[in-house]
């Protein structure tokens, strides 16, 4: 039996995108776990999200794939995100006055919340701030639709984001390389020298030359000083493509650190 | 008198930022609040954290000054980010089972926090946590070493973060612009036509031809869609010298929106 570790609780986002790879789920209370998980052999593959449209990237996934594991990127799966107000049952907008949710649940929702004068409360998880508003008929909280069903809640108002065009990347992590499959994409992290300038137009000019089109880059910081950064480049091809691997010795040579995330169909 | 607006309450290391630039201080509860008080007036400055070198950005400072306010930045502040375990007197290791903070303090200490086994919770500011545990022996805070005073509170273990090179710059806001000093720096944001690739390319490669060196460069989503960026980056210069407006303004014709978030004197 293959185990599939993702973030839970069940009736989170990172449950939604998992479930579109397998029935056979574990819940992990922390994205380091889910990926220990993995690494440890526990599971085979680990879901956690990596990013969100409107709020960025997820920092505890992008520092503990460059720092903590080395696990490889296995798939990708987006899913759109719709946060609902979600309440005990027959409760009114009047009888709101506090909302508890995952504070990127809260920050997409920033101006509903706003607007309705409640009072955001920080919460684990957006499933946890649904199970602790249980029989508290002032609290409402925010989240995936599917958590009613859980802990019988109901929906008051549903698609409360603030922007459309939200919607969440999530990985599928693995120690195993995914085969080629002609439609993929590679991930890769570097870090440049810091005494010679110019050194990200440098690794920009390789893919330019070559014609391949980055679908991603992202800075972290490199926890080494502010200004000092981890780029993280996703690009089309794979690394068993000669031109792949051409470009993967050429960034090698212009680079202080290289770690090859692997390649992965594009969802 | 010149009234300065900060991300409060009392006690947080933004207080203690802005407490290095005036006493006369506001505190404001949200950072778009700050920015807004300067926006409309109510301040002519206001202080806000933009980036810690563990954790990396604050998104809703970046997201804020790029799509809500025309505001400049006026100053930077540096200040290291010591993380102290803050309890009730008396308090000892035994007591403690419960950990409150705001949640990058949480993050910055993920490593001290699971190995002596207590229970994180999130908090809207660190100086929140610190007044939430007051009376309440199995609590504990983390936060700025100066809020024990303001609550009567105890240190019981003082610089619990995981990495050394914890900073946090912070940034004065204002409507006007500062004067140049000759050792300046400037901060933009950008976007790059999505149809054309190798966008980010030829921007770097102005500065480069130029010989001015990147301070900063981050990416952030422009909310439109997964892979769409606003970047901001910082660069040596000031808007007055001649050089940096002939940047500008090439920068200007091969991008798609730019942004002079303004120059201000390197910390």
């Amino acid at each position: 039996m293959t185990l599939i570790s993702f973030l839970g609780p069940k009736g989170t986002f990172t449950h939604e995108a998992a479930s579109m790879v397998s029935d056979e789920l574990i819940p992990y209370c922390t994205i380091p776990a889910v990926l220990e998980s993995v690494a440890n052999g526990e599971c085979s593959y680990g879901v956690v999200p990596i990013e969100n449209s409107i709020e960025g990237p997820v920092g505890i996934t992008l520092d503990s794939l460059a720092h903590k594991f080395d696990l490889k990127i296995f798939k990708e799966i987006i899913i759109p995100i719709n946060q609902n107000l979600i309440v005990n049952p027959g409760c009114t907008m009047e009888d709101i006055e506090d909302v508890y949710s995952h504070a990127q649940a809260l920050a997409q929702c920033q101006e509903f919340v706003s607007r309705n004068k409640i009072q955001p409360h920080y919460a684990v998880s957006t499933a946890r701030a649904a199970k602790d508003i249980i029989g508290c008929n002032s609290k409402a909280a925010i989240g995936n639709a599917k958590i009613v069903e859980l802990y019988g809640l109901e929906i008051l108002k549903s698609n409360i984001q603030d922007m459309d065009n939200n919607e969440t990347r999530f990985v599928v992590v693995s120690k195993k390389q995914h085969e080629k499959t002609g439609k993929d994409k590679t991930s890769i992290i570097f870090s440049i020298y810091e005494d010679k300038p110019g050194g990200l137009y440098k690794i920009l000019g390789i893919f330019q030359k070559n014609n391949i089109n980055l679908t991603k880059i992202e800075s972290r910081p490199s926890k080494k000083g502010l200004g000092k950064y981890l780029f993280f480049v996703d690009f089309n091809g794979h690394i068993e493509d000669d031109l792949v691997k051409e470009i993967l010795d050429e960034i090698e040579e212009n680079t202080y650190y290289l770690k090859i995330l692997g390649s992965f169909p594009e969802f």
